[in-house]
């Protein structure tokens, strides 16, 4: 997915990659097509003419059982659960090697990226190991890298279980860390600690499934009845 | 090395990722860098400002140790030892890795690449799979995943015989097929074959000698004195 990129040459370039590796579903967020957009796609009209324009950032991401998010600036201490950790391009590839389901991967803004609400819901930060000298890539680069590098991955049958769960089992996780006083003050930040915890493990169906077994016995114990 | 390149916004892009990536030496052999180029470099315009041109193609191969051709057009059987083998970024790594050595990697223009005469000059072929659907990929994306995967290479110390040695290599060759009355319509083809071969095994200087050391012998047994 493309969030509010703005430079026709980047869609479609993007566009005409993704042909070329096989990648078939653009979706677009905040993204216009313009004319000059199928001029750089060339031969791959068609991935711009079927992108599925999407209007729920956050609704949109439960259609899929793992969500990246792309940055060019990886976190330092202060926020670091936000862009932290980030893992390569290679690193998601072993992730989701072996296992089923619909990967999203999304590209932000050519000026500042995505925004910090938008990688707060992804499941996985990635971002391409790059020159401290100059860090930042064009987003087409950068998507054609990741796109070549992911299409290379082992296929496989173990279900992931859907970005909707995992933010399902946040909120229980949050329930739970109020019922126990959890300093309030820390508790975003934890939580996305955990998003991202169980964001890069990759959950299966079977893990998230014992993960509220988990957490309901844990809540029954604290004398909830409605855990 | 970019042969022939016109749209300045791949050449900006091509500086820019190869800045992104720790790459600083660009060649240019027939392009101009206008002042989009630069737009497109973004902040890596000291790498086009740095840019050399090359005026005489074959000699300036000479400076390096292996030479990288690049194709979107992957040979079929005819002309097959122009385009064929080709290696896949991935291989070209593996080729390179433990070695010392410079190598240079050449992206032809946008319509039709490079053109034969260039390839032939080449020790080997590089293309990055792409879908039968829509095989050519544009020029700055296949530039940056070829980069991105070359930077994944093993630093080593095995010193790798010069370009030039290899062309010499080939005089030789083609001066021992003629002596044995080779079929001079065969005689191009092979000779392009033993490149191919030679190009991919990656010689070592040690090796390159010992295979001057074996014709010499055999040119000596056939009776030649200056073998």
């Amino acid at each position: 997915m493309l969030a509010g990129l703005k430079f026709p040459g980047n869609i479609g370039l993007i566009a005409r990659t993704m042909k070329n590796l096989g990648y078939r579903n653009l979706y677009l967020y905040n993204c216009n097509i313009s004319k000059k957009a199928y001029i750089w796609a060339s031969h791959a009209g068609d991935i711009l003419k079927n992108a599925r324009n999407v209007t729920d950032f956050s609704s949109f991401l439960n259609e899929f059982n793992l969500v990246a998010g792309t940055t060019g600036i990886v976190g330092k201490t202060p926020d670091r659960h936000m862009r932290m950790p980030v893992r390569t391009p290679e690193e998601l590839r072993e992730m989701i090697s072996g296992r089923s389901g619909k990967l999203l991967v999304i590209f932000g803004r050519e000026d500042y990226g995505l925004t910090n609400e938008e990688l707060e819901k992804c499941d996985v930060i990635v971002s391409i190991p790059t020159s401290p000298e100059y860090p930042v890539m064009n987003v087409a680069l950068s998507a054609g890298i990741i796109l070549y590098v992911l299409g290379k991955h082992r296929q496989g049958d173990v279900p992931v279980a859907k970005h909707e769960e995992i933010d399902l089992l946040m909120n229980f996780f949050e329930d739970l860390l109020l019922k126990i006083n959890y300093p309030s003050h820390k508790l975003p930040k934890t939580i996305l600690m955990l998003r991202r915890i169980f964001g890069r493990a990759v959950l299966t169906e079977r893990e998230i499934q014992t993960m509220y077994g988990v957490i309901r016995k844990i809540r029954k114990r604290l004398g909830d009845q409605n855990g």
